[in-house]
Parts: C-alpha cells; structure tokens; sequence
C-alpha cells in the first residue's frame, strides 16, 4: 500500500521557494486589507490563527486573502485543531527579494 | 491674461511624493510588462522615450502601462517633441519605501 495522502497538503497549496514569483508577490501584497494583514503577521513576530487577524471582513472574504497570500508564497499556514496558524515566509521573501519587505512595511499609512 | 495653461500638466497626472501610496505602487508593478518597463528603466540610468521600450505590446498598451507606473508615482514623464521621455522616481521611492525597488530588480526573473 502506498503512504496516506495528507489532504491538507493539496487543499492549502504553498509554493517552495523556487517557485515564488515576484509578480504573484506584488499582486497580493496590493491589496489594502492583505497588507494589513502582513502588517500584523509581522508585528507579531509568530504564527496568528486565523481569528486573531483584525480585519474588518467576512470570514469568507478572510478566507479568500489567506489562501492568495498563501499560494504567492508570502505566508505560509499549518492546521491546528480546527483553525490554522499563519506565518509570514520572511525567511524565503528576504532571500529571493532583499529588502522588499522592510521597504513595504516601512511605507506610511 | 492669465497665464497660459499648460495640458500636459493635468492631462498627465504625476502625484507628488507625499501623494504616493504603497497599494498602488505594487498593483503598478504587479503586471509582467509593467515590471519589465521598470527594469529597463532602471538599466538605462536615465530616460527613456515611449519608443524606447523593447515590449511586445501594441501602442496603445504601452501607453496605458505608462500611465498606470505614472498615475502610481513609479514613473515620471515629460514631453520632447512629438513623444515623451520617461524615467523611474528612484529617489521618491528609496525614500518612502527604502529597499522595495533594489528587492524587486534583484528578483530571479
């Protein structure tokens, strides 16, 4: 028998750090209520469950910036009873873009 | 009399730096072309005319790509002659967002 598929791995699709894009990046970092969230993600310095974002949207709409975040590469998330952790891929951005990060969260309000 | 208008100033908007907002500077730079644009700005150290790209898009298209990097405050662009000149607001940029251009030319392509 061949190993148990770990669903989890399909359904929350997270590029390795080859095949982050800078356009795909960029795209998902512009957007006001995403930006927020990286914001947040990097004042605290861990991992955020997905209710301990403060956004003013649906869970849905949560849900939508999460996984676009996600598959850019700019977070990553990991399941936890029945909510997930979410983390900013600092790491991985700061090697392939030096200094993109740093030059977006210093951008003023 | 009063002064004589100048068209090209308000047919060609061009934010002031304090104008300059970080959402819409990545949504600009988020297209392919429009980073390829920039690139190429940034190589040739000075300006460019709208000619002077090497992109494999219709006029038209440049034209709007060169309004959305100018509308966003990437870009800035006066007129000679019968065509434009265009070159990259670095010093805006490195200003307000320190390290978000130098991380996005030095992205693998």
């Amino acid at each position: 028998m061949g190993r148990v598929s770990a669903p989890t791995s399909s359904t929350y699709r997270q590029p390795d750090r080859s095949e982050i894009r800078i356009e795909t990046v960029l795209h998902a970092l512009a957007d006001p209520v995403r930006l927020d969230m990286v914001r947040q993600l990097a004042r605290c310095e861990g991992e955020l469950a997905c209710g301990g974002f403060d956004v003013s949207v649906s869970k849905s709409t949560l849900t939508h910036h999460l996984r676009t975040l996600r598959e850019a590469g700019v977070i990553g998330s990991r399941p936890m009873g029945t909510t997930r952790q979410n983390w900013l891929r600092r790491k991985d951005l700061d090697a392939l873009f030096p200094g993109l990060l740093d030059g977006i969260l210093a951008a003023p309000r």
